[in-house]
């Protein structure tokens, strides 16, 4: 069986990128060359797939956007497409709960190839998850807004931060090579400090893009020693067509390939 | 404006429970008498609703088991029936993200009364939840689940543990009188020392039925100083059917009505 991980890095090969396309079609800011589809959040997603997917070595829908009946029909048809392009879909979904409720949730990974979790129930809480040697599984570990130092950089007993060791944590439960973390560029030197502890674990980095982070630190710290790591745009990409003449999904496709040779530098 | 604890505690007094009843329908589980309905879902919660609101303080879906196209239909019609019946919804959906897809989480408020939330990513992950001044948050404190000590139980620099500074921070992001605790009643030592803690929190305490908890601890500790908190039951409740003759949603109310007598005992 190849990992998850593998596969990803042979895209990462193969398109010489590492951007994660964010797919988070806000039914507030659809451009109006959608809102008339019958769903128009699928819509838009298909046309940001067709016109990012050589840039693209995953998409990545957030579930937020897509949390209503019409969302999840969007939802199930975006992945479906992506798929056929021959992109990995990572669902980023934040997710974890316990027990046969967790079961429930870690089912959509029938459907989608990665996602992303909160380690904050612990090990067994997302082991329906872990136990999916095929899919890859991102803990939050160090996220990207100010108020994530308010629980992840209490400092331990043992001098330890909270979110180094929930890296450690992550490398002990990561038996299946299956394991990622999420990792926000807007703390360079934090995202430095985690890549030297787990040299092994492929990083999700959001907040490259609307969120101002540190391209250079992303582009450098992201990827794993097995050549999987992940920098992600949204906004930046998505929605680059409100300031711009193009058609929104031409302009998408400019973004995802600017941000990918801007990536591209420092790797 | 009424606060949802305000509501939560009149309720609790009127009925005479502080019983929250978990939705989460199964597919896997759903008895015959509903696999025919157009949503066997929403068929499947409405005989419940029908049959135990009398003793629900609140009802508890989990988002887990609606996320499909289908499943969103269900949910919505079910929160619906639950509030004509004068029975407030707790969206059992641990949810946590940051800044617009927080926001875009945060819609879901404009329908149920509660939610449930994940503290890992701090303050202003939270903040559109909790600026909603007449909504329920119940912020995962300690959860009931083995693997809950992974990082709830770190011991931090000044001794306290993780899930202790937890329930200091949810004290101080309590400013609208709208936060609550999710603790386990798998573990009555930490629920009994985080109500002397936080003695005006109300808890969501799960863990009672299937998972086999203290029942004692739970009622005893539930109840913050203004009178609101809960105890849930889901699985000992809405599939009590599977072991009876009953119907199953006439075993519901007797599961229900007996949760709700054997709390009585220790309140």
């Amino acid at each position: 069986m190849t990992t998850f991980f593998d596969r990803l890095a042979d895209r990462i090969a193969d398109i010489d990128s590492i951007v994660s396309v964010g797919l988070d079609p806000d039914t507030d800011r659809l451009p109006e060359a959608v809102r008339d589809a019958d769903l128009p959040r699928w819509e838009f997603n298909r046309r940001i797939i067709d016109a990012t997917h050589e840039h693209a070595a995953v998409f990545k829908p957030n579930a937020a956007f897509y949390e209503d009946s019409d969302g999840w029909q969007a939802l199930e048809k975006t992945v479906e497409h992506a798929q056929e392009k021959g992109v990995p879909v990572l669902l980023d979904a934040k997710r974890a709960d316990i027990g046969n409720t967790s079961r429930q949730y870690a089912k959509v990974l029938d459907s989608v190839d990665a996602i992303t979790l909160n380690p904050f129930l612990g090990r067994d809480a997302l082991a329906p998850f872990l136990d999916r040697e095929e899919a890859g599984c991102f803990l939050l570990c160090r996220t990207s807004n100010p108020g994530g130092a308010d629980v992840q950089e209490l400092e331990l007993a043992d001098g330890n931060l909270v979110y180094e060791r929930v890296a450690d944590l992550a490398s002990e439960w990561n038996t299946n090579d299956n394991v990622g973390l999420v990792v926000g560029a807007t703390t360079p030197e934090e995202l430095r400090a985690v890549r030297e502890r787990v040299p092994d674990l492929p990083f999700l980095v959001p907040g490259v893009g609307a969120q101002g982070g540190d391209a250079e630190a992303a582009a450098t710290h992201a990827t794993a020693e097995n050549g999987a790591g992940l920098v992600n745009s949204t906004r930046g990409i998505i929605f680059s067509g409100e300031d711009s003449e193009s058609a929104f999904d031409e302009a998408a496709g400019d973004a995802a390939k600017d941000l990918k040779e801007r990536l591209n530098q420092y790797r």
